[in-house]
């Protein structure tokens, strides 16, 4: 993996010489200069070591990686008009009263009286109260077992801290890259192999058409950590209770603790549970990440929630709660306060009222393209309980279907394989956009596809 | 350390039944169940295994500490009326240019025109070049260097997140207590040894009146990661442009890393540096955190910045900006753009005025302070380039002096200890308040102390 010019041994004095670049030499586009497959960057060496965790990433972020192809491709095309069914970001302006309560919040903060500074590390007392309330009906959650934070890709990363790297992980695969790479971050996970892309140590549980994209739990082996997303980001399929209560049985059977991401949740349409805490047992062995991003447009914002029940233990009794807490107060601070107001202002009836609507609009873009792919006789997924439509091209690299979509209707997607080994084949289409964008890209596709 | 029942061995099905609390067992005030030296929860035990780092934690977060025995003092004391010289929060309100900015953008997100989903990971654009601007002269620091982040006490972590295990570390001592703690969280210290009163691993580089505030650089051993903090909290001493020329020289004749944190840089009243990158070569060594939390009143708003200079390499020659943007995409998000664009607002020329007024005003407590207890014959440090005046107990325990000074006074201070074992004997008190709780204070500890 390490193809980088090794100058730890060097006298440091010699070490710290500006190195010159040589016209032979090639630049790669990331500005890395390499020469007869050794790399040499533009700097000084440091005797630091460089994180063998770090190393064994073996690739971009993937939502970094396809920015860089949009600005790419916009650079290519400079008349294109480009249109993202991609990263899934919330387009719809947010409701009124959100809008107003955290603008009304901000001009407060320039008076004696509005004027707040750190409030407690954990969240307003309000806030974590009525989240309590509104989502777990003050029945499933106490409102001191909410952590109020900035979101839940940063919370999963905090939740790496805490578990550390002396823990074995499964995820479902396909799934939110920001699972398996914190995992190899934190290192828990060994490297990656090419041939069944996948990295050594982490347990990826299938999901497909085959099993309903649940995992075949009855053939699965054990794992101290389950990462597990319902409503599904990218397969867009939402556990049904039967599948859940499967789930949390394993993890009660096996002594696991189930990471449970409801970051979709209010895109469930039918019966399916929002919450891991409406399965009997779940408040034992689950904790819960969730977030305001695309229930309320607060991609930009930032606020989510995180759940750890009191009764949740490590194998020595000591209480889970207590080092998420430790590490809150630690490793992050508070979310913003303004962001608070925005989502306290959210859970109030009007803003729940509000919020749902946006959902339902974004839900009417879902069927729009499910439509569409039907139409074209294509194996279509996903859209009845969230906002993604997971589409699959046989026989076909995922990138190369990507590629292809881009060049050919300017729309960005996402690669199905860019979600695991298991999204081979698939292409994850966001119904995050405005309706006019969700129609021309349908017009775009079929006139691509038919 | 570990006292907690072990309960993994036990069948699982056995595991998970609830724990009965009997009434002869003594219940501690954070709801553990003591018997026999072993602790009991309620709860149920998974076999997942509890972190060995985060066991290695001796105590609380020292501010939650803090905020923890205010609540018990209010509650013994309901009538007090406690006034906090503690945790250094910002009190004032923000100025108008900044909160208005933030309001009308958070108005507009109501808006199809004004709305924004995700932004740059990094943070936009406009603020990355208003802060190499501003702090840098752009010259310093090129704007795809800064990373725009939620403050600097998250960017810690992210950072150790990105340095991993194998590093080890060096920490000015008494310092920001983030430093170690986050050290012990990532895995890159040995037990607490509650006779040093420090943890195995950590070089803990004394700073005191006999050094000058300044570590003996001269007879300190290597370490990987050097943690400096200039305007130091809790000292109050801001390091001179030959004190920080001696560290840079250090770090490069070790090929160390220094962690420059300057939250407080807009506090030096004089000359002395208020960024690492004043200091030639420093480029090729150090990584500079900053916040507008004391610069503008952020602490409840939340907003950082990282700088991470393209020229630092670790000893493979692979840029360490590259692992920070990855850890920045996949383990961060983005700061919330409401907070970003108050950031904006306040780099203006308008928002730096204002801002700077109010460092002046906090200043001006601090000259209260440093009047108060030099006029009552202790020995005083800090107060003049930092808003922390570092006071001498001598021959006293510090939690004990902080004890006193709460329970005859309803004054909350911070204890020297908590900052390390350097910090003994001494208590640190925060020049954050309004000009009449410092008056207050002052008539307080003139009567307690004289």
């Amino acid at each position: 993996m390490n193809k980088f010019l090794v100058c730890s041994s060097l006298p440091f004095a010699a070490a710290s010489q500006p190195r010159i670049v040589q016209a032979s030499l090639r630049v790669q586009e990331d500005g890395v200069v390499q020469e007869d497959g050794v790399v040499h960057v533009a700097g000084h060496c440091t005797k630091v070591p460089r994180n063998v965790n770090m190393d064994k990433l073996h690739n971009r972020y993937l939502f970094s990686e396809i920015s860089r192809r949009e600005v790419q491709h916009i650079e290519k095309y400079p008349n294109a008009k480009v249109m993202s069914l991609g990263i899934g970001d919330t387009t719809q302006p947010l409701p009124e009263i959100i809008a107003s309560s955290m603008a009304k919040y901000a001009q407060a903060l320039a008076t004696p009286e509005g004027y707040r500074g750190y409030g407690p590390e954990q969240g307003n007392k309000a806030l974590r109260k009525a989240i309590a309330e509104v989502f777990y009906q003050d029945v499933l959650v106490k409102e001191t077992e909410v952590f109020v934070t900035d979101g839940s890709q940063c919370d999963i990363s905090r939740l790496q801290l805490l578990l550390g790297s002396n823990v074995t992980v499964a995820v479902q695969d396909p799934s939110f890259p920001a699972y398996v790479d914190s995992s190899v971050i934190i290192g828990q996970a060994d490297d990656f192999k090419g041939g069944a892309r996948k990295h050594g140590n982490i347990k990826y549980m299938k999901c497909s058409p085959q099993n309903n994209f649940f995992p075949d739990l009855e053939y699965a082996s054990r794992a101290d950590i389950i990462f597990f997303c319902s409503p599904n980001n990218p397969t867009g399929h939402a556990a049904t209770w039967k599948q859940l209560k499967k789930l949390v049985d394993f993890a009660r059977d096996n002594g696991s603790i189930i990471i449970f991401d409801t970051a979709y949740a209010s895109y469930v349409m039918d019966d399916c549970p929002r919450s891991i805490f409406e399965i009997p047992g779940a408040r034992e062995v689950a904790i819960e990440v969730s977030s305001f991003s695309k229930f309320a447009g607060f991609t930009g914002v930032r606020l989510g929630w995180t759940v750890v029940p009191d009764e949740l233990l490590f194998s020595n009794g000591f209480p889970v709660i207590k080092d998420f807490d430790r590490i809150t107060c630690t490793c992050f601070n508070r979310a913003s306060n303004i962001a608070q107001a925005g989502g306290l202002a959210c859970l109030s009836s009007e803003g729940m009222k509000a919020a749902e609507s946006l959902v339902h609009y974004y839900m009417d873009n879902a069927k729009i393209l499910v439509e569409t792919f039907t139409s074209l006789g294509l194996e279509v997924y996903g859209g009845a309980n969230a906002p993604y439509v997971w589409v699959r091209f046989p026989g076909k690299k995922s990138w190369d279907v990507f590629s292809e979509i881009l060049e050919k209707t300017d729309i960005i997607t996402v690669p199905g394989s860019g979600f695991g080994p298991g999204g081979e084949e698939y292409i994850r289409f966001s119904a995050y956009g405005n309706r006019k964008c969700i129609l021309e890209a349908s017009k775009r596709m079929k006139s691509l596809l038919s």
